[in-house]
């Protein structure tokens, strides 16, 4: 059954708007959509996600940006995502752990095993039933984010070969995932994958109730 | 060599004046001293501090709790600790991963090993030369700070069996490290404690001085 979709990515991958739509027409079409981020969608997450993100924290040790990051998760699981689980909700969520794979365990340089040993305690080994991780090469994707003008946070600062060691950890993520994660080429015009996600999540949804029948 | 020393217990236990006093005398002897205590000590570590103990967070959840805690704890260790050992001072930590230990891992019932592993993980495994946990019954510790006006925070909150699991799980955590930690009866007199524990760190310094002639 799948009832836990998280969406991957670089900045300006187009994760945000793909899960808008997804949110709109899977509800039309009758299915009870909860729609969430992270860091946050809690009151204590969107704390912890304030001393993350906040500009002037440059001296962030990178260890304590993954321990940061493995708290926000837990406390958002609790609070958001496992009631709407328990609720028999289809929770969207906009990044999860293997975002912390591919930023602070492959370009951080903490090592997946070790970053993805903190979030199994953080998570007690709840992962997502399917991940979409749209791959797109940074510099279109930050170019797309400076021309919608959004707000720039202590990541976007990073160097381009940041962005570009965030990708190659996101394969290499996918690589070692393959039955849960999808990637999708996110480089073509953004209705275009919303199509092709929103397709693959119905072809999974009526395979699994056709199943059941 | 005595580079690095932690002091523990609970609420009211008399912690902060005994370093306040070893901070002068033994500055006055000569050492060069540095006083810091946790969480906090470092602008971000002091970030994550005011995530922990605000009042208002009641949903914190205890696994969010203990990583918070461990990222704190990297983060002064890394901005804190760490230079000044370096630098060859003497640190004096008010609290160190023992307080996880107790509090998270036996009081809020997360497992003392558990925590341990996380905060292995936070620390790269740096454990104080020395730790002396003050021993003192949580009532009289509680009325000491009822009667010095101190502002009261979401750990003061907690119920007094909460205070008497603390203090059961930092009997059992000294057990586990007999040559580091150090009971010390904290009932007495503050500053007959504070003359024990002075004499305990001279003569320790002492020994390995003359050892090392």
């Amino acid at each position: 059954m799948i009832k836990f979709i998280t969406f991957e990515g670089g900045e300006g991958s187009g994760k945000t708007t793909i899960i808008d739509n997804l949110l709109k027409d899977l509800s039309a079409l009758g299915f009870d959509v909860v729609k969430t981020r992270e860091p946050g969608g809690s009151k204590i997450a969107e704390e912890i996600r304030h001393v993350i993100l906040n500009k002037e924290n440059t001296a962030m040790d990178y260890r304590a940006e993954a321990l940061l990051y493995a708290a926000s998760r837990r406390q958002h699981l609790q609070e958001v995502i496992v009631p709407s689980l328990k609720a028999n909700k289809l929770v969207l969520c906009d990044r999860y752990l293997d975002s912390s794979l591919a930023y602070q365990g492959y370009a951080r340089g903490l090592g997946i095993d070790q970053v993805y040993q903190i979030n199994q305690y953080a998570t007690e080994g709840l992962l997502p039933d399917l991940t979409f991780y749209i791959d797109v090469d940074p510099q279109i994707g930050l170019s797309r984010i400076q021309s919608a003008h959004r707000t720039v946070d202590r990541l976007d600062l990073e160097t381009a070969n940041f962005h570009k060691l965030v990708r190659n950890g996101y394969l290499e993520v996918a690589k070692m995932f393959p039955q849960r994660i999808i990637t999708i080429d996110g480089k073509r015009p953004i209705l275009e994958i919303y199509e092709e996600i929103k397709n693959i999540i119905l072809e999974k949804m009526n395979a699994v109730t056709k199943e059941a029948k």
